[in-house]
């Protein structure tokens, strides 16, 4: 029996990409991870065994690698429209295109007192350190007609070591926490947000770059300067403060794991634990998750 | 300046949680990693700091540990159920609970030829070996009338070592694969599958352990049985499959990474690959994802 | 200021190999991981620049690739022997090899009612599932003269859910810990055995898979069979069992990691655990690690 | 029969402790994974199933978060040395202790325009976000006399983009790699160093906080200055420079996977790749690892 097919797509995932860009001595490195999913006319791959509509998955990652030659990367999101655009516009089966960008931060390798003895040394500009903070994420779709981005980032790892309260919640048979009043909070930040760029002509592309530092930023302030009665309050706290200093975003979401940090009990040893010694505890974890949006925004940003 | 807020769920992830139920020597086990997501009237929670709407997290884990001790565990889906009708029909300001539960196997240690010593080791019933072969898995969702059931596996991996082609596809400037006709076709299966089950009053609940063999079965059988074109039309069948065999399962979702297996050139050692040895790559791999589902269904299972 | 090189070696390590051998419909696979590290007249290549003793890594897994296809995969261990051999007998700077394995384990899919519609798929022999059991290790050592075999597994997960005991130790002014006398005994196993063949000429190999096989059954057997005072005594039945049983074996480590499944406390729900309901910890973990050897014999399995 | 019970040790592994320091609003964290081996009079407790002379792992698990409030955290180095030196002087039957702590590091979050609203929050001395840069590793042993101390670290993930070659190797019937002129070199580092150090009475401890640091920029810019011919070369060139600059340290061992940077053929798609757009593998890698120690001096640090 014949059934309906849904939803679907293909491409290549993952394809991990360093760019090069040399000026002289001094290179820069753009490192990223870029997955590709495409969408159409695409019933014949799956009901006959035709492959006449499909590009193939491989040819999604030969185009992943030439455009980073042709075009460069000027930023994660600016280099996923161009493959957006490009899958949908140049390819007559293909409908629609979402790519996926994962970027991995370097710093440069800091020698202050120079002891390099090959020619040309004086100026190191090609040796790096992977800082391995958060990873900057970014998705981008595109139909034909619009474009829609979505960025973001993960395993932000914050804590604030006291201003953190829990107390006067629902008491129900089952309860037997106890209420807190100074506790450790700490969370490892899933962020993602939506900017209002719709790619339409003539749009100026936000300076993606800028705009990730700076939401960063923001959530970061707000994650310190909040004084939190629950991890809701901070996450609510922190997806306004990006709303109220980002125009370009229109909606933000967050998942904060409460990675929780227990008061270990050292009577039993005569000693006083007074908010000094905490087991970081992994398993199982309180999970708060929430978008804040703009009024008469219609928020898209899917639950995990 | 205030902002909307939107979605938002909470509750403690991650319970892992072991059941034994003993008839004797005898000893029966389920191991499950539980997690709760609640929303309902919670806005005051992240805009005021009051709690009186919150039900911990650390009360939901409880609950999870209490139930399995009063009800057992008849299976994943049941047990998701009794814990999702529990938090929302006792607790008003709840109005939507969304369980998720993953399930891990154990078998028995065999013991052939029993050389045990002590007393009433005749017959060892409380020994185990974890199979450690795909996780089932199954997500409830109760909103105080209705129950969305969808179960699942993750981590089954499959390889066929040939009637598998893949030729006939676009050729654009950036195409450079060969076209195969005799390949390696192996995948690592992420499925989900929506039951018709809605937990009307008087419906009776499917069997939910022989449900899950199966549908694993009929998956199995026909990602075995179809000679392939593409991996879409692997998809599909096996789809098909479960929808053709499973009147209680009415929509179907399959991730299939396309795990890689390149021949190994061994020309430029004088020696002729005859489709023998294979490099198994991690990345980038090719992703196909579709939903297969009834006709007159609405499909609900979300795109990862 | 120069200093001194001490022990050095080099190699390409996990190179994913799946080698298919085809008898007409039915085949056969063995999925290895193989990992070559060389060691011998390497002092230029750390210290001068130069490579002229150096075989490349590249080399070394074109090496494995190449020998799968002229000798094919007997075992684990019968494929690193030949490699090793190879890399020192056939490279005049190189004195020593060694070879790591693991092996991953496919079973057949069953078809127990064959609806294939393609010709010849009567009988099919070509579809198979990773069982995701424990993964298969070796390590072949070759230094020109003799061949040492280190066999061993990992991630062999097993659990008693009773006849388990834990009393009598040391109480010091930290200890906190209540004695158990019925509790849930679960480990990860880690095992590695050496075997007492040498590779001398003539001497006959073991067979290896048939040992393996054996070695497993016998250790899960004593795991099941040893009514417990302590982790460190199972141990120790364990590495007794494989002694025992199989004369090719004359040492074993074991390393055991004890993953605590807490009894949960029902009480402040008016309810008894009366040994049911358990939470299955991930971190801290008692680690009990111990090796049991022959009579005579010089133990040489490194701590990890 | 009876066997001999070779090498043994136990003790609870990854002790997860975060050590707060208040001084006034000014908080300093520590946060540290630590995992505790003892060996000693252990016969009876694998053989008879006697515990007399077993510590329980659950109090060395307290004894950390115990030691932890009374002595703080200086550095892990001294932790370990006071936690080592407990278990052996303190209790009788145990005569050799290895303690294992892996530091992560926390910066503190910047506010550089301060718009906390909260009381006392104009210095905001208690939020952290974590570097997740590399993991600084420490093991002490003390066996009842002597203390030794091998620091490290591990997860340093490290690029030069030019300056690195590789040619002249050995060309044998399985060698297929083109020589290369202008390569990326890329690496992750785990380093561990041994101290001269030996916990004599009197004997001052060096400053394990600096050391740490120094020995990570030394090695940085040793990769950094390197012009490398091989990785041999770079690892040698980054131990030499280690013993060349710190005095406390008379032994390195370095383990430096190959992360191989593919050059990407585009010539296909008519683009000339120079040097600027690489594909990033995951595996398989080149494995280089080696030790360089002081003349005279015998290395211990084990091979991985």
């Amino acid at each position: 029996m014949a059934h309906q097919l849904g939803q679907n797509q293909y491409g290549k995932a993952e394809n991990r990409i360093v760019r090069v860009t040399r000026t002289g001595n001094r290179h820069e490195i753009r490192d990223l991870n870029v997955s590709v999913a495409l969408s159409g006319d695409l019933d014949d791959v799956h009901l006959t065994g035709s492959n006449a509509n499909c590009l193939p998955t491989d040819t999604t990652k030969n185009t992943v690698f030439a455009y980073a030659k042709k075009f460069g990367v000027q930023s994660p999101e600016n280099f996923g429209i161009l493959l957006a655009r490009h899958f949908v516009d140049d390819t007559p089966p293909i409908h629609r295109a979402r790519i996926r960008v994962e970027e991995y931060v370097w710093d440069r390798i800091e020698i202050p007192d120079n002891k390099a003895r090959f020619i040309g040394s004086e100026e190191i500009g090609h040796s790096f350190v992977r800082r391995n903070t958060e990873v900057r994420t970014s998705e981008i779709v595109y139909d034909g007609t619009n474009v829609q981005v979505i960025s973001g980032l993960k395993d932000l790892v914050v804590m604030n070591s006291t201003n953190s309260e829990f107390w006067g919640y629902i008491k129900d048979e089952y309860t037997t926490l106890k209420e807190a009043y100074d506790r450790i909070l700490a969370t490892q930040v899933t962020a993602r947000w939506k900017f209002g760029f719709s790619g339409a002509e003539g749009e100026q592309e936000p300076n993606w770059d800028r705009s990730y530092q700076q939401v960063r930023k923001h959530m970061l302030e707000a994650f310190a300067e909040t004084y939190s009665y629950s991890l809701q309050q901070t996450l609510y706290a922190m997806g306004t403060r990006v709303l109220n200093n980002r125009a370009e975003v229109d909606e933000v979401r967050l998942e904060l794991p409460n990675k929780h940090h227990f008061l270990v009990d050292l009577e039993p040893f005569g000693l006083e634990n007074d908010n000094e010694v905490y087991y970081a505890a992994d398993r199982m974890y309180g999970l708060i998750e929430g978008t804040v949006h703009r009024e008469g925004v219609t928020p898209v940003i899917p639950v995990a």
